[in-house]
């Protein structure tokens, strides 16, 4: 089958990464990420996150942060707001998109945003529309769309409902996640499948937990599909506070190594990657969570 | 694409595993590792390597090993022996299958086995001959059939032309080994078709590394070529001292996890190759080198 020729890695580490990283990043420190990841080629960075500071310490700095990006044409800084109280703040900081956050699975909903599914909706319907009022993309994230840490599996049909619900409010773009990394290639293929009866092929990315180390075939099974956008984490950032065991986004270095072998373009300069990986983890006085980046890095000694 | 309803997993971390660990393992650890790996359900154990202590201490108590364990009926016990000096010791042993190690690149067999590809072939010739009048099974593994630490980028020519003269002496399975992990699906694909010049689709099994994380993807692309039959080791054991920078096997417990998840049975209790893979791991003294491992120790761990 034909992978797509050319594949658009948004890095979501100053954000999802960062966020659930327990140290304290500086606001400079993460200003000198999504410059190093720009540097490396990386066209769409998730910067940061407009949420009350009570719930998510990590983001408090989100507009000191959006206005400290020296910022490069032809790249997409994207933030996330849950709902209008955050909303004034983030169009103020000029991000290229908006994301909201919602769950395929009502007890992660409730667990992760307080309300229920069909309540996010409606929280996030007036940001939808006031964003796109003002010309504003708006990508929504469903999350757990192969298994929830609360219910198990997750049914498809639940991940198609999230998708329609939210091409209902003109939502333009939906992220398919695998949160906790349970998903496998088949599995995730029907996640897929169901988030494409509502969208298109240029409107639907994969965000891979690996959790179990699966994300990188799920990302091949993806690719199969013809999906050519993807959520990834320099050096492994992160992981989900709520969801036990769920430790690390798949990160960018893995990624990038697949689709160069495979041929498939990214913009990406890898060793630069690498470079902005190491930087962020040598903050977090750890390695980078990266099998490419650690061999890469090996090598590098000699 | 329709995938291999079943899935044959031969679990090299005794042998493969341990030799390249730096842990001097007694002889009783490595039995108990071989009957947690055979309790959990794997039918076929690499278990040891009759060489000369001189260069692999690890596996000087290879007659030990293969005296001590309780054979469990349907299961198959492998031993590699390079060259007729071990061969006798081996047969001693009463192996099910004897394994042969060549490579697809010529300074990797220097450097590996001390002699060129053509000369390896020439001492397999007399070990495949003998075994195969005992009745004993033989398999080649191909290593560096991607990627040579010493050449770079091996062509695929290289591998079916190494499957066509261990075909020739009468190899009757081969092993197609991405020896330092930095191979890709299509480049993977590729070493298999090679392969699969010479040697039916029940006759080659796939053999990744881990090093750069893609030996997910490279199983799945290569179970969509009907390729059902995989070298595994549990915990991630092993790697290669001759490569710099190439650490792990793919760990079994990865693999089985996207195995099950695909639907394909491979016979194996997951629970109980994770305490096998927790038992060796816990005698190094380190954490299991899988994610899937991590993921399920720390989801008991609560």
């Amino acid at each position: 089958m034909k992978l797509p020729s050319r594949v658009k890695l948004v890095d979501v580490g100053p954000r999802d990464g960062l966020q659930n990283e327990k140290a304290q990043v500086p606001a400079e420190v993460k200003i000198g990420l999504v410059h190093r990841l720009q540097d490396a080629g990386l066209t769409e960075i998730e910067v940061t996150s407009f949420v009350s500071p009570k719930w998510v310490p990590q983001m408090a700095d989100a507009a000191e942060v959006m206005a400290g990006i020296r910022r490069k044409p032809g790249v997409r800084y994207s933030v996330l707001t849950p709902n209008m109280k955050g909303f004034e703040a983030a169009v103020a900081s000029r991000p290229d998109e908006i994301v909201v956050f919602g769950a395929a699975s009502e007890a992660f909903s409730q667990k992760n945003i307080n309300c229920s599914i069909a309540e996010s909706i409606e929280r996030f319907a007036p940001v939808v529309e006031a964003a796109r009022g003002r010309g504003i993309a708006v990508r929504g994230a469903i999350s757990c769309t192969v298994g929830c840490p609360y219910e198990g599996e997750i049914a498809p049909e639940r991940v198609a409902m999230v998708a329609r619900l939210m091409k209902d409010i003109g939502v333009q773009h939906v992220g398919v996640a695998d949160t906790i990394g349970v998903g496998t290639p088949r599995k995730v293929q029907a996640a897929m499948e169901a988030a494409l009866q509502h969208y298109d092929l240029d409107s639907v990315s994969g965000h891979f937990h690996d959790t179990y180390g699966q994300a990188l075939g799920n990302t091949l099974a993806s690719l199969e599909m013809g999906v050519w956008q993807y959520d990834t984490s320099t050096a492994g950032l992160g992981g989900c506070p709520y969801a036990k065991g769920a430790t690390g986004n798949v990160a960018t270095e893995d990624v990038v190594y697949m689709l160069h072998g495979l041929g498939i373009e990214t913009g990406i300069d890898l060793d630069k990657l690498v470079d902005a990986g190491a930087y962020i983890s040598d903050f977090l006085q750890r390695k980078p969570n990266s099998r490419a980046s650690t061999a890469i890095l090996n090598k590098r000694a000699g």
